[in-house]
């Protein structure tokens, strides 16, 4: 079973190893982290480099296909790399995204009219690109599992175990990754957060949208 | 305020990315990747390399240090990178570790009769090596903090950024990468994952050790 992680200049580096960290312990796994040129790939601080080993050509047939979010993928609208996503997508078992790696998924056409999520902060964008913004932490629509913000990938990549080798293996992983959040604060998402610190991070976001 | 994380390898990307993803985004904060030789450092599962851009000798200061786990922290026994892990902590203002990197700091004679934690499988290693191992998912001791297992290093950081930069930065961060944890099961540890499981998973552990 090969799982395809497709990284590309500033993107955000947990949405990728969250779920690599999981899916990888898979019996049978493996993750291969692909992008446009094999090489160094930087993340969106500027301060974290990632190998990419594999072209985009040189992985045509992935099982499951991951794409994860972050402030880079705004340029991803090169027709090679849709291409290379909406090919892939054909023989997939599972295509996924975390956080806005769903406005990739939603510009290669594979989401329109259907249930997806994304970053709390890019529903709207989704929306604008065809699909149907569902405030959800997982959206599975058919073979298309989408994730909320950047953490969020760790919840997906264990519902994804148990879909993939049943409810006992992904428990043995998620007992060896020792998921037992218990975050210090109850911030998480816009519905718990303080109100005025959700309004202030999106006011900040339209003002980088727009910049 | 410089956080030094210190790769090696057969580190656990989680451990290091988790911590990383939230530190990284403290107002002023500069994340520097370091290890014995800068350069790539291949993870434990070996498909995943991440570059280290420093040197230990580069970064003599660094206000915080942050050991990640992983099996290859059994072979950091080099009484240099001991030394170095000895001298930093002198100067910093907060000395951390996730998961097995808790034994490093134990090794380099930190946590003699300290409180700390560990993954659940270590913790009778962290006991032999001198520490108090406390069953908790975060430790802080005076300026050590310890985290548990892999995905603990999350709740360590949110905990570390409330007490750097208050809580509502901490909360803004918590927003921003949308932890919101939802774990699809609930065994994510020794105490809540089914008792066959556990077993299993120690007694296979015993045999790694022994191998």
């Amino acid at each position: 079973m090969q799982i395809a992680v497709l990284l590309y200049d500033r993107f955000t580096a947990l949405d990728a190893i969250g779920p690599y960290e999981v899916l990888s312990r898979l019996p049978d796994a493996e993750v291969v982290f692909v992008a446009a040129e094999p090489g160094p790939v930087s993340t969106d601080t500027r301060r974290l480099t990632i190998v990419a080993e594999r072209s985009l050509d040189e992985v045509p047939h992935p099982d499951i296909l991951l794409i994860p979010g972050g402030p880079g993928e705004d340029v991803l609208r090169e027709e090679p790399l849709l291409d290379w996503v909406r090919a892939v997508h054909e023989t997939t078992t599972w295509t996924t995204s975390v956080c806005t790696g769903s406005l990739v998924l939603a510009r290669a056409g594979l989401l329109d009219a259907k249930r997806a999520t994304s970053h709390w902060l890019a529903l709207e964008r989704l929306r604008e690109l065809g699909a149907e913004p569902v405030e959800e932490r997982i959206v599975e629509e058919g073979k298309i599992v989408t994730a909320a913000g950047v953490s969020a990938g760790i919840d997906m990549a264990l519902h994804l175990a148990g879909r993939i080798a049943g409810e006992e293996v992904a428990q043995s992983i998620q007992l060896y990754i020792e998921y037992d959040p218990d975050p210090p604060f109850d911030a998480g998402s816009p519905a718990k957060a303080p109100r005025e610190l959700v309004e202030r991070t999106r006011a900040r976001s339209r003002f980088f949208a727009a910049g």
